[in-house]
């Protein structure tokens, strides 16, 4: 059997971890990256270096895509002299950044449509999963299609089939509203504790282990307390992800009114200057809104 | 050194595995009950049985009360023949119920006017956690006094002050202000996954050991996508919760935006007849939200 040929598109923070694992495991890789450094730098690895993105994926088995957006896959996989125009029937377009769902489902008709097989993954877990392929890998396509890509999508992390096309997008979007959301539970709780006269540091120790307890809870509501608010995750991208769910929610006729409170706290956090701060400064935001409000009374 | 003799108020559910494990510890424990009968069955583990509260707490040097309400705790202990009146000055008097901060305060100022040491110190972890003595105690007070309770309190779980009397009070309300928001935070991302096209039980899946996962999102995640909404957590008392945050806030001039919102669908979730309802059944109410909306629209 022929070693498994993999185009690797956009070999950034995440994607050059993830197509370094894919060489160290015996892949035959093929990398292209817009600032060509970035892909030199896996050469020693064994990685090819492209120069254009269709030239990678010309003879790939699979082609993996880490870009920054949905617009930028848009551009770089399905424009003129793109990654698409390259790929033979057959072969597999694996979408691995977080783009909006209907983009993923629009780019897996547009692959349908020349015969190639087409699975949106994206992911959590950062740059250390990236690096030790431990990320939440969120599949959408068809079952054999994800099954047959379990020997590459396995050394990124854990694998999970959530639906069709556009599902593993759609997953994506859950977990950032539910953090999101979170990040908003735990900042307004921990303000009431502290306008209140109790101590947030020790509030946060008596709730650990408890039903309020989470991964939010621990490191954001840390953050909150230490007004540690260096990024981590900017809240402009935060706003970027509760404006995709609140639009897609519009879409399906969904009224979410917790995740609109949400995009109203980041988008205002955004707008007074915040937009490069930690999202746990959200309880800034909280604060401020309480402030103009007492004010206003006056 | 005499045995520490405590005057237990209230043996329900809670209290009656709480009682039982200070007289398997050695306490002298003398229990009032409303329904004697609950209070009787201790007695094969050396509890003493009294026939009013105010007999329970004459000679004690710590009186615990864990009943059902601030209203009841106002009542019993501090109404006319009540355990406050039969307390000696020097003793102390710990309010394990969950009541307002309010509450909390008041009885501490009337405790405080007797000579009495008063801790506010609600607990989390269910009759699981009052059994086995691993409950969350939020503990209220001045520091010497919740020092001295240890050997007691720490009989029950785990103990945490934080903060003068009342904040153990207030770090209850965060722990259900967080729990009630997070739990409305998952049934809006499960319900986007699903109206989206994806499998939310996969997407549950998914997200495990992630950003979003928490003890809420494992659990009452899973009841939303089983629709066990058997209870649990009563969405009846969920609403009760949120309320009293809502009051305390507006009371500081806080402004708390997701848990106003928290509140309306927990409101709306009982006024359409689902009090009863393990609070997972927001789902059910964020349901109906979006159906009326959408027939709204026609």
């Amino acid at each position: 059997m022929s070693v498994t040929r993999v185009g690797f598109i956009g070999t950034g923070i995440m994607g050059g971890h993830m197509a370094r694992r894919l060489a160290q495991a015996g892949f035959a890789v093929s990398a292209w990256n817009r600032s060509p450094g970035k892909a030199e730098a896996l050469e020693r690895f064994g990685v090819a270096v492209a120069a254009e993105a269709a030239e990678a994926a010309r003879h790939a088995d699979v082609v993996i895509a880490m870009l920054s957006s949905g617009q930028v896959c848009d551009d770089v996989l399905f424009g003129a002299n793109a990654v698409a125009g390259a790929m033979s029937p057959g072969s597999t377009l694996v979408v691995m950044s977080s783009i909006p769902v209907e983009t993923a489902r629009r780019q897996a008709e547009l692959a349908a449509s020349k015969g190639i097989r087409y699975v949106d993954a994206p992911v959590s877990g950062g740059e250390k999963g990236a690096d030790e392929g431990t990320l939440a890998v969120m599949a959408g396509g068809e079952a054999a299609t994800i099954e047959a890509l379990a020997p590459i999508l396995g050394l990124f992390g854990r694998v999970t089939h959530v639906g069709p096309a556009g599902a593993g997008s759609l997953a994506k979007l859950a977990n950032q509203l539910i953090v999101a959301s979170n990040i908003c539970a735990v900042a307004e709780a921990l303000l009431l504790a502290e306008r209140g006269g109790a101590d947030p540091a020790q509030v946060r120790e008596a709730l650990l282990g408890g039903f309020a307890d989470s991964t939010v809870f621990r490191q954001h509501g840390l953050r909150m307390i230490e007004a540690d608010f260096v990024p981590g995750g900017p809240a402009k991208y935060q706003v970027k992800d509760t404006g995709t769910a609140l639009a897609l929610a519009e879409s399906l006729g969904l009224t979410l009114p917790v995740a609109t409170e949400v995009d109203r706290i980041f988008r205002g956090l955004v707008d007074n200057g915040g937009g490069d701060l930690d999202h746990s400064a959200a309880i800034l935001e909280l604060r401020r809104m309480s402030v103009k409000r007492r004010a206003g009374k006056r």
